[in-house]
């Protein structure tokens, strides 16, 4: 993700751009994941379409929201390889504690 | 809200409808919730816009979220009135403890 | 819905209290919403539980979502009977154009 | 996101778990992003927090937001690198658009 969180912030620089505030970029983040949730209901909601045909809009809609998660992690320092790991680690740790217990 | 209630519930039944199911529902929730987010960005995120001419469209996106509440409560037998009443009552509550103390 | 409204308003006149900026209720929208699907989520997801330990909790919640309207209404002067019933007529209209054509 | 992609689906099929089925994916992607909005109006809503407290909490809900959409990703065949490629390569464009008109 480094690489892309570096490519936006560039981006952005290069046009003199500012990033959103918080609460604004949250307020994206529902709006983005709204146009998710609507296509999953429309391909897995009460009257099923065929996955196939929406398979690439369903790629864009994830790329839009995490696009507007770099644009909120490069506004706050955060990394996001590090965000991820992290994440990945405690599925993984959740887990054992279930099986060992 | 107990008229609101009953009309969606009639209408339900002369269409021969069912509710959908509680996770496409709150999947609509979502979607629903995401396009009252993009108007609320729309007027007041970074560019902002004028109110006036978007306070109907607010108006319909708001309905949208609660007739999609009104499905769901439905199908659950929830009372909305009775769940109103309980999250004023929590705000009043919380608030007169916070002054007594 | 005006009772509801018109008790919130006095409330807060009583208070002192300003509505929030309208980012900031969207992003608490954001976070009732996201409490209600984590209840949808833990009685209708993948390790369903019984439903009935949990139809208070999602009344609290719904109650929650529809109070942040309130706020959000009242702050922009709209009239959520007015709303709500466009969206009633919406879905009653909606339907008997696909049945007349 | 190749290596996150592949790791998460080695250990899913380590611990012989099922992705979860879209819909729930999708609600659960409401509730992280609430648990994200939460925060975010803790920090930055109406009565303001110091942000350096909460950046550690924003990099976690962060990475749960991403770690669920990788689950949905990888259920579905999606690439997120060309997910987030594609998205980053439309801004440019969008961008390129707007100044040379």
């Amino acid at each position: 993700m480094e690489d892309y969180q570096k490519e936006v912030d560039e981006w952005f620089k290069e046009q003199h751009w500012d990033y959103w505030e918080p609460l604004a970029i949250t307020t994206r983040l529902f709006e983005e994941g709204g146009e998710f949730a609507r296509l999953v209901n429309h391909v897995y909601g009460p009257k099923k379409k065929k996955l196939d045909e929406h398979v690439q809009d369903m790629e864009e809609e994830i790329g839009d929201i995490i696009y507007t998660l770099i644009c909120f992690a490069n506004s706050h320092g955060i990394n996001l390889d590090a965000a991820i790991r992290k994440s990945l680690d405690k599925v993984v740790t959740r887990d054992k504690d279930r099986f060992t217990k």
